[in-house]
């Protein structure tokens, strides 16, 4: 049965490339975007825009009621309250905010656990800061499938442990990764643990609460929303660990040139003109999604997955990277180089991601030098895992 | 003789505006947005959205050539080649870049110099760095006009100074600062140069390579672009000097777990997904605003700034901060709280600025709980001064 998506509609994009050809199968890396976000975005531009938190005019009122709701929106969908939520301008800056703002409590010798399939984001601010504070970054290995091996994690998560950073889905793999042990182990250990959640915010499971993670951080960009903003949630009591990174204008509550005093979170940690535009931007694609079936939602991606791996593990000589799950599936072929495939495929119109997905090392411990990843997005439907697999087989008949 | 702004109706927010009563005169604080970069947001995200310098398939490689032309676009309007120019989050971002990226170049007992009118975003990340490292923090003082006094700043500057940074054009007082002087100052001691040109940039005066300032910083959504978005410009030499800030996706050149090695200026200071739509949003206005007549441009601020300050010097009660010279005026009003009477100007629908301005050391010194400022983008005409005037009248009237 040939499967279609219903939320393709919303998203001008999707129609727009098909008629150059394009078919759009790199949603990991950036989501096309609903039309909700664009009128959003043109809407809050042709109608006044205005600073947030500075102004007591209309145009200031009106743009800061709606840059807090979005918070507060968040804050439902995640868990907990408004305070919780501070706007980043991307996952990555998010990811910086934390290594730099617990850099306090690291010590030389103390000990930061990553896994070993990080999105660069996700690694190298814990890499550097435990190379600032001479202490130890420990990397959990994984099993065949490209999980966590909570086995072999329980030993490396111990009392000089004080941070823990893992990832909730995979973006390389699209395994989800056993996080209600791994945070338990972390907590027992007194360890506060950060949850890289880019991947796995858009695919489900995001009450914050229930996890149990001091740190959640998400990026708009892949969540259907606008680039140029991240999500970090914390939990209070964490929260109130961070110490303050970025300075500047009303982060500051009380400022002398030699001296000043810092706003708690979310404001303290909000340096500067925030990107207002997608936070608003954010909030109606969220929005638009929480008002879509959310169990037919999931059935589709689900079915879409399920067809993309079958496809890729009937056909000889692909390798597919670990047991994709949901969302995304990499993979290389025998005797072809991934770069060639890549672009052969780009010519026929297919665009798939190929390299070393911001994850070298994890590719280096596979021993390849890149693969090629497919990735699914709301909007996809049966139409484009055909024609990426008839562009694959012609590739491939091509190369070998 | 009465004037209008032929650019106004480029900007669907001032008629937006006006229907609903207001008057925008807060522009300092934020820019109103040109159709331009409206068309640029909408049809970016309706024609394929796709991350940069990742990708080979054909949305990821044209949103890459947008992308690197704004950069080259912004390279030929301040000087320089693309490699100089920066993108960053915003202003207070790139000033918190330098001063993270510069720190070990302060050893104890070193000296960073600002000045007395400098806003938040360029005085507490110097001011945090030197805590950081025990240096000292020396602020340059103004004379009466609002102006760094050069024959004070002269013994100030000396061979223990590593860091000048200065604004260009002040946020409070709208005075031009004297920054040839005052860089050849710096220069003579060997120090590195910052010049925040946030509110500068808007207003003319932007050859960076005549200027001779080592970095020079400004944020995107005050000069009618996109908010999310600021530009860090530096001479060759001085970025080699930075070290590396944040860390993630596409910064790096190799990484494994324990180590890495960074890419050079300007991909090695961008990391994580950019803020690509902000980005082609800015080329867009910044096309629009170039295809202008810049002396007509100039002569119409000139004399819209020339009636501000006039109506205000000639009203009675009423304090002009410093001798502004461009772009905007603020004023306190003799036994009226600033607070109070910005609010009766907002009542009547008049969008102005009340508080601090982002420069608390400044108004202390100047011995002021707060002020009122009044700022004019290039779209505001005589109708909007002489609504502002009629709503000061008024609310003075209710107020003494």
């Amino acid at each position: 049965m040939s499967i279609s998506s219903p939320w393709r509609s919303a998203f001008p994009a999707l129609a727009a490339l098909a008629a150059e050809g394009q078919t759009y199968l790199d949603s990991a890396a950036t989501a096309q975007k609903p039309q909700a976000l664009i009128d959003a975005l043109a809407g809050y531009y042709a109608s006044g825009a205005a600073n947030v938190h500075r102004a007591q005019h209309l145009p200031g009122e009106r743009a800061t009621r709606a840059f807090e709701a979005t918070r507060q929106q968040l804050a439902g969908w995640l868990g907990g309250v408004p305070e919780q939520v501070i706007f980043s301008h991307g996952a990555t800056e998010a990811l910086n905010l934390l290594a730099y703002g617990l850099e306090h409590l690291i010590g030389a010798g103390d000990e930061i656990v990553v896994s070993a399939l990080e999105h660069h984001a996700n690694l190298l601010p814990w890499q550097q800061l435990a190379l600032r504070r001479q202490a130890k970054l420990l990397v959990l290995p994984l099993d065949d499938r490209g999980v966590i091996d909570l086995d072999a994690a329980a030993p490396l998560i111990g009392p000089r442990t004080r941070v823990l950073a893992v990832s909730q889905l995979s973006n390389v793999l699209g395994t989800w990764q056993p996080l209600p042990e791994l945070l338990a182990m972390a907590r027992a250990q007194g360890a506060l643990s950060v949850v890289d959640g880019a991947q796995g915010v858009v695919h489900g499971r995001h009450d914050l609460s229930a996890l149990g993670c001091d740190f959640y951080v998400f990026s708009s960009h892949k969540l259907y929303g606008p680039d140029g903003l991240g999500v970090l949630w914390g939990r209070q009591e964490a929260l109130r660990q961070l110490h303050h990174w970025q300075f500047g204008g009303e982060m500051v509550q009380v400022a002398d040139y030699q001296q000043a005093q810092f706003r708690p979170a979310p404001l303290g940690f909000e340096a500067g003109t925030p990107p207002i535009a997608a936070v608003l931007g954010l909030g109606a694609s969220l929005a638009w999604l929480l008002a879509q079936d959310s169990t037919a939602l999931a059935a589709h991606e689900g079915v879409l997955h399920e067809r993309l791996v079958a496809g890729l593990r009937a056909r000889d000589g692909v390798r597919l990277l670990g047991e994709p799950q949901v969302a995304l599936a990499s993979f290389t072929v025998r005797d072809v180089h991934s770069a060639d495939l890549a672009h052969l495929l780009s010519e026929q119109g297919v665009a798939v991601r190929a390299g070393h997905h911001c994850a070298m090392p994890l590719l280096k411990r596979l021993g390849l030098p890149g693969a090629i990843r497919v990735s699914l997005g709301l909007y996809n439907d049966d139409s484009d895992l055909q024609r990426f697999f008839s562009a694959l087989d012609n590739a491939l008949e091509l190369l070998r």
